[in-house]
C-alpha cells in the first residue's frame, strides 16, 4: 500500500509564522491617508485593528512568534494533511508527481481559522467586545464566528448578498456559533442604505461588504473590525500552512517544482506559498509559484499596478496593488471568496518583481477541475479551491504532452460542503464563462483617481 | 500545551476487521424465511449480495483479514483522529474525562464509508455493475455513491422522502459523484407506488426505503443491494473504528470506563463498542458500552425482542431483534439515520444478554447537548451525532454529582454540515419532544404476526 497522507504531530505544529517581508528584495510601498494621499503610519490603523496586530502588520521581523493558546486551538484541526494525489496523476496519465495540502479539515471548513484564531485573541487581549467583518462565500464569516465564539467576543458579520441567498446554511452556521449575520448591502449600516438606494439589485460585493463592517468599527470604540485576506498580518498567519507543506514535503522526500493557490485578497496563496519562497531566497532554489484567479475578477493577469483603495467607497488606507479599480464589481461567479477587486500588497510587489505568477481561469473550466478531483481524489473542493486545481491540472497535462515529470503541489484551501448549489447548477449548464472584454477593464481602471505608481 | 488529538500513522490502519460473534456467549438465532418462517442458510441473500459479503455475514471467524484496496481507499481519511475533549470538560466543569473518536473527516462526513467501500470492493470483484440503497438522512447514500465511484459502479439511491426535502445538497452531493436519487416512496418501483396509492402525503421511512431498493436488487441479476446498517457485515467493517480506538486510548495512556454511541440500526454502536467488548471478553474488564437512541424511536429501551422484518414490507429474512413492529414509522426527527424500527441481531442478542445498555434521549435535550458542544469543541455535530453527545454529558453530569473520575469515550460519528436546516430549526423553537405513550408503541407492536422468542 502506498502512503497518500504525510502527516504531522501536533508537537510540529510551527511555533512561528514566517515574515516574506524580511526577505524581499523590494520592500512594499508605504499605505497612502485615503484624504491626504501621504504616506500613513501604524497609528492610522488604531481605530480598526487591536496594536499587536498593527505590529505584525508592519513588523520588519522575519518571524513572529505563534501565541500558546493560539496554537492550542489550531490543534482542533491542525497540523493539516499533505496528499499525494494519486487518483488524479491516474486520471490525468501524467508523468507529474501531484499533492496538495488539505485544509478544509478545520470546523470551518477552509484555511480561514488559521488567521480568525489569532485575531480573535489579539482583539481579546486588549478589551475588544464586539468584532465586525464581510465574507464573501461565507468562509471567512465562518472562521470569525467559530473564533469569536472562543475567545467569548461578539461577531457580527456583513455577508455579500449574492452568497447570502446561495448559501443560507452558512449563515445559519455563524449562528450556531452565536454570530450576528446581515446579507450586504444592509439596512444595518448608513453606507448600506445609501448603497441600496442607489442600486437596490445589487447583488453585493467584497469591497462594499467591507466598507459596511469598516464603518461599524470606526464608529464605536468597543468595535474593531477584522479582515480576512489581503492585510499583510493576515497574509503572516496563514504562512502556518506553506511552513508545515515544507516539512511534509521534505518528510516525503520530495520538493514541488510548482506551489500553485486559488487567488483573492492573497491570503490562501501567501499561506502555502510564502513559506516555499523562503526558499528560494534563502537556497537560492527555483520553485515557481503560481496565483489562480478567475477570468471575471483578474487583477493579477490584466489588472493595474497602482494606489487604490480596499474597500468601495474609499474609507480605507490607499494600498499599492494590482486592482481593476476599487469600484469594479466582479460578476456573480460561485467563487465568492474571489470577487474582490484588489491583491494584496505583499503579493503585489512580488508580482511586479517577477517573483511570482499568475493565471486566470474560466468559470466552466473551474469546475470541470473540480469535478475531475471530486471523482478521482474522493473529496469535493469548495469552488475557490477549484480555481488552484484547475491550474495544477493545466501543469500537470502540460508535463505530459512534454514528457517531463515535474513535481506540483496546490493548496485544497476547503470542501464542498456548503457550495452544492454550485455544483448543482454545474450540472444543469447553468455555469456560464465571464471573460472580460478590454473595454469593460478599462472602463472600471478609467473611474480611478487614485496615485500611480512610476514603474 | 496539552496534548488534544491522538493521531495514528496509515500504517496503523487496522488489517483485520474484529468479528464480536466469536467471542459472544450466545450466538445469535438464525434468520428466518419470510413466507415458511423455517431457519435459512447463506444461499438465501444470495439474490441481493454478492457470496464474499454473505461469507462475512455468517462467519464464526474472530477476524476478516481487509484487503489491500480497501485499505488504501481508507487512507483518504482513516484513521481518524481520537480527541481529548478539554472544552466540553470545562463547560461542564466534571471531574470526568472526555474523549471522542472523529469519523466526520471521511469525504462524505460520516462513519459510513468504513462499510460502503468494503461493499463495493466485493460487488466489483463479483462482476456487479449496478447497486441500489436506501438513505436516511442521506449519509449512507452519500457513502455509498462514493465508494461506488471509486469502483466504477452505478448507484442508485431510495432517500426518505423527509430527508430529501431537508437536504437537498446530499443529494447534489451523492450526483457529484455519479449517483441517482430517488425520493422514497418513489414512482420508480412498484412497491412505492403502492404505497404512494394508499398514502400519498407519507414522509418515507427507512423500512420503506429498504423495501424499494431490495425490490429493484432482487428483481435485477446484474443488480445487488446495499445496506448501511443492521447486518452483521456492515457492522464487521465498522469495527475499525473501534480497533483505531483502542489503539489512540492506549497511546493516551488512559481506558474509557463507559463507551457511547448513537444507535439506528447498530453499526455506529457496533463499530466503536465491540472492540472495547472485546477487552471484556479476552481481558474481564468491565468497561460499559450504551447504545443511544431517540426517545422517538426506542427499539432498545421500549421495543421487544422478537423476530422481525429489517424492511416494511415483509420481503427480508426474519431477524431476532429487538422492535417496535417493521411497520412503525418514526416521527419527522432531524437524525433520519436513527429513524430505523429495529435493532442488528448481533447488538440485540448482547442487550438482551445484558453485556450492553442502552438509554434515549428526546429531541431537545439531543439539540441542546449538540449546541453546548459545538461551542464548546467547535466542530458542529450531526443530529444523529448529538445522542451520542448527550449520553455522555449525562454521564459527565453523574460524575459531577458523584464526585468521581471516570473516562468517557464517545462516537462523534459525523458532521453536521448537512444538517443546518435543523440547527435553524432548533434555534428558531421548532424542535419538539417526542416522547411515545404506551398505547402507542402497543398499537405497533400489536400488528406483529411474526414469530415469538422463548425467553
Amino acid at each position: 500500500m502506498k502512503q497518500r497522507k504525510i502527516i504531522l504531530s501536533e508537537k510540529e505544529i510551527p511555533e512561528k509564522w514566517y515574515n516574506i517581508v524580511a526577505d524581499m528584495p523590494n520592500k512594499p510601498l508605504p499605505p497612502l491617508h485615503p484624504a491626504t494621499k501621504e504616506p500613513i503610519g501604524p497609528d492610522a490603523l488604531a481605530p480598526l485593528f487591536p496594536m499587536e496586530l498593527i505590529k505584525q502588520e508592519v513588523t520588519p521581523d522575519k518571524w513572529v512568534e505563534i501565541p500558546d493558546e493560539v496554537r492550542n486551538i489550531y490543534s482542533i484541526w491542525r497540523p493539516t494533511p499533505l496528499y499525494r494525489a494519486y487518483g488524479l496523476e491516474k486520471a490525468l496519465d501524467t508523468p507529474a508527481k501531484i499533492y496538495y495540502k488539505y485544509e478544509g479539515t478545520s470546523p470551518s471548513g477552509s484555511h480561514k481559522p488559521n488567521t480568525s484564531v489569532p485575531q480573535a485573541y489579539y482583539n481579546k487581549q486588549e478589551g475588544i467586545k464586539r468584532i465586525t467583518t464581510e465574507t464573501g462565500a461565507g468562509q471567512w464569516g465562518s472562521a470569525l464566528a467559530f473564533a469569536c465564539n472562543h475567545f467569548d467576543i461578539q461577531c457580527e458579520v456583513y455577508m455579500v448578498k449574492l452568497s447570502y441567498e446561495h448559501k443560507p446554511y452558512r449563515k445559519i452556521m455563524m449562528n450556531t456559533w452565536g454570530a450576528k449575520v446581515f446579507p450586504s448591502p444592509s439596512n444595518a449600516t448608513e453606507i448600506g442604505r445609501k448603497i441600496l438606494a442607489k442600486n437596490p439589485d445589487t447583488t453585493g460585493s467584497l469591497g462594499i461588504a467591507i466598507s459596511e463592517a469598516v464603518g461599524e468599527a470606526a464608529a464605536n470604540a468597543d468595535t474593531k473590525y477584522a479582515l480576512g485576506s489581503v492585510l499583510n498580518h493576515v497574509k503572516l498567519h496563514q504562512t502556518i500552512i506553506g511552513q508545515e507543506a515544507v516539512a511534509q514535503m521534505a518528510k516525503a522526500g520530495d520538493m514541488p517544482d510548482i506551489v500553485i493557490a486559488p487567488f483573492g485578497g492573497g491570503s490562501n496563496f501567501a499561506g502555502l506559498a510564502f513559506p516555499f519562497l523562503r526558499l528560494n531566497f534563502e537556497e537560492g532554489r527555483n520553485i515557481r509559484c503560481i496565483a489562480s484567479e478567475p477570468t471575471s475578477c483578474p487583477k493579477l493577469t490584466r489588472g493595474v499596478f497602482r494606489y487604490d483603495y480596499g474597500d468601495s467607497v474609499g474609507m480605507t488606507p490607499l494600498l499599492p496593488m494590482y486592482t481593476l479599480g476599487h469600484n469594479f464589481v466582479p460578476a456573480p461567479i460561485h467563487a465568492g471568496g474571489l470577487r474582490y477587486h484588489g491583491a494584496g500588497v505583499i503579493v503585489s510587489q512580488l508580482l511586479k518583481d517577477k517573483l511570482i505568477e499568475a493565471v486566470a481561469h474560466d468559470n466552466i473550466e473551474v469546475f470541470e477541475a473540480g469535478v475531475t478531483f471530486a471523482r478521482a481524489e474522493g473529496i469535493i473542493p469548495a469552488p475557490e479551491a477549484n480555481h488552484g486545481i484547475a491550474t495544477a491540472i493545466a501543469e500537470a497535462k502540460k508535463c505530459k504532452e512534454e514528457g517531463v515529470s515535474k513535481t506540483i503541489l496546490f493548496n485544497l484551501c476547503g470542501h464542498g460542503n456548503f457550495d452544492m448549489k454550485a455544483y448543482e447548477d454545474y450540472f444543469a449548464g447553468n455555469i456560464v464563462k465571464h471573460e472580460l472584454t478590454k473595454e469593460e477593464i478599462n472602463a472600471s481602471l478609467a473611474q480611478l483617481d487614485t496615485p500611480e505608481i512610476a514603474i
